[in-house]
């Protein structure tokens, strides 16, 4: 049978293995109103919600989502090849690949989510600081930095939209 | 005077700073063209003509216009310091701060524009190559990338949209 | 006279430049000795200082300051062309291109400086706290996060050599 | 027992993982020279090799070899989940993670690799084409990308020990 890319079940795919790890879009939703409500006063949950899901529209983050979900669960299942399988199982410090394919989540953003995405790494809020816990079977090592990443593109799509508001308002911008 | 963000005169000053140094989108659209017609045989100038336009309206890549324009105006006025007034007048092989804003494009639209990039700056195809000749008195040095970097960022977007068409005629795709 | 890049020249206006914006090495080793003192002990202030100083031993860091810098300077005398002129005066939040000068500085050493760099961006810890205060004459938007991305490679570089000191040891390296 | 990182042994994987699948540094080395020699006449195959060689001794490259062979493996045996097996067996064009972890591989050289990577990418010189079949069983769909990637730090790293060269003889550069 010839091959032919099916878009729509690819982004079925990356909505339902991300359900399967534990992530609800709710849960991204969360960080990105915990990092952007002290600069946009009424900022709703609603709003970071749909921002959330405009993100995961995008094929490139669904291929992030599906390649680094399908790495942690090989890890998990010890089917990777030594070292990788132990770099990868053990979230290894200086095995960045995970950081590389949550970037490419980032940049189609533009270059103002880094910085979100940098500090949602250290300080691992909420559905982050679990996906981050070590002590069970489960692997997350390509997982916590792509949710970081669509929360961190979700603030980035926010602050744009908040931009355009004001304009078509006539308003004055938050103070930077 | 409060300052505030005016993103309709920021989007008209990146298409005139481009006009006035000598490039029109349709100029773009060529090498748009050019490079995408061998995949899509239906594909017309109309089509990649629009799709440059389309990346033109995204705030990340008149950033980059305007910033990268500005440093060529300046080195064309001999006004930066040197040793960057040097490197940047010469377009020195080893100053790669121009290639980074370029690189900078071609993300916002995924790594699939990152090779038609590559090749444009190489091959040089049409505009790209009379915004790199070095014998008058204009300086391109960040333009003739950012140029390049537009007309790959439109075959990217153009491979997303054909891929959609295909798909929602139930058509299958052309060979990779 | 003939166009010949001098790298020496190009290495010394690096460190001097930054000197008269007010930075000084130190200020930059400080920032990577908070941030890595709580994984590595035995970490001297020394050891960043040098970690700093190979950094700014690499072409593209160079570049990058120069240019950072010179923007900076131009912005400050008010000699860039509107909007762009008053989008780097006022560090405008959608403004992109000096994060991703910075960026390219952090890639040289690899993904992890990724999130050092996102995180000192949102914390803005010593001198990048001064140089991001806007109330004086001067403007470093480029600057501050020029400063972050050589903190953050430093660290970067230094994790990359600890974990060699380790294994050349026969040590155990520390929990993650 | 501790997990603990053998950086030896992950050096030591890259090297073999990259001859099992029937790429030799020559091979890499091979397409250095071809772009290369044109700007610098002196350049022997030799050097391109030993500069191959230093490329390969990077942790970022190590990483992103394995990783990208690892998928290649899976996906060459049917294990990958669906639709990210089908995605990568037939290498897909709107598929770019081959790209990323290629791109990271450039990163750690500067920009200019940039644009050797998408030039290698478009015209497949040498070992690139012969990866890039896709009439037998192997599937390259990450390797062919991060071959291109070697040899277009490669070609970078060149062109900065070249200049080196010239300045420690008090010799001109030849034209960009």
């Amino acid at each position: 049978m010839k091959y032919s890319l099916n878009s729509k079940k690819v982004a079925e795919a990356a909505h339902e293995w991300l359900a399967n790890r534990g992530v609800r879009l709710e849960d991204i939703a969360d960080i990105t109103h915990t990092l952007q409500q002290d600069y946009y006063e009424s900022l709703t949950f609603e709003e970071c919600l749909a921002s959330v899901e405009q993100v995961m529209s995008k094929r490139e983050v669904q291929n992030a989502i599906l390649t680094g979900i399908q790495l942690d669960l090989l890890a998990e299942e010890g089917k990777l090849l030594s070292p990788l399988q132990e770099m990868i199982e053990h979230d290894e410090g200086l095995y960045g690949c995970d950081e590389i394919l949550a970037l490419s989540i980032v940049n189609v953003y533009g270059s103002i989510g880094l910085t979100n995405f940098g500090y949602i790494d250290k300080l691992k809020p909420g559905i982050v600081n679990m996906l981050n816990d070590k002590s069970g079977p489960r692997k997350h090592t390509f997982l916590d930095d792509i949710v970081g990443a669509i929360a961190a593109s979700a603030s980035s799509r926010i602050a744009h939209r908040k931009q355009e508001e004001i304009e078509n308002k006539g308003l004055v911008p938050p103070a930077p």
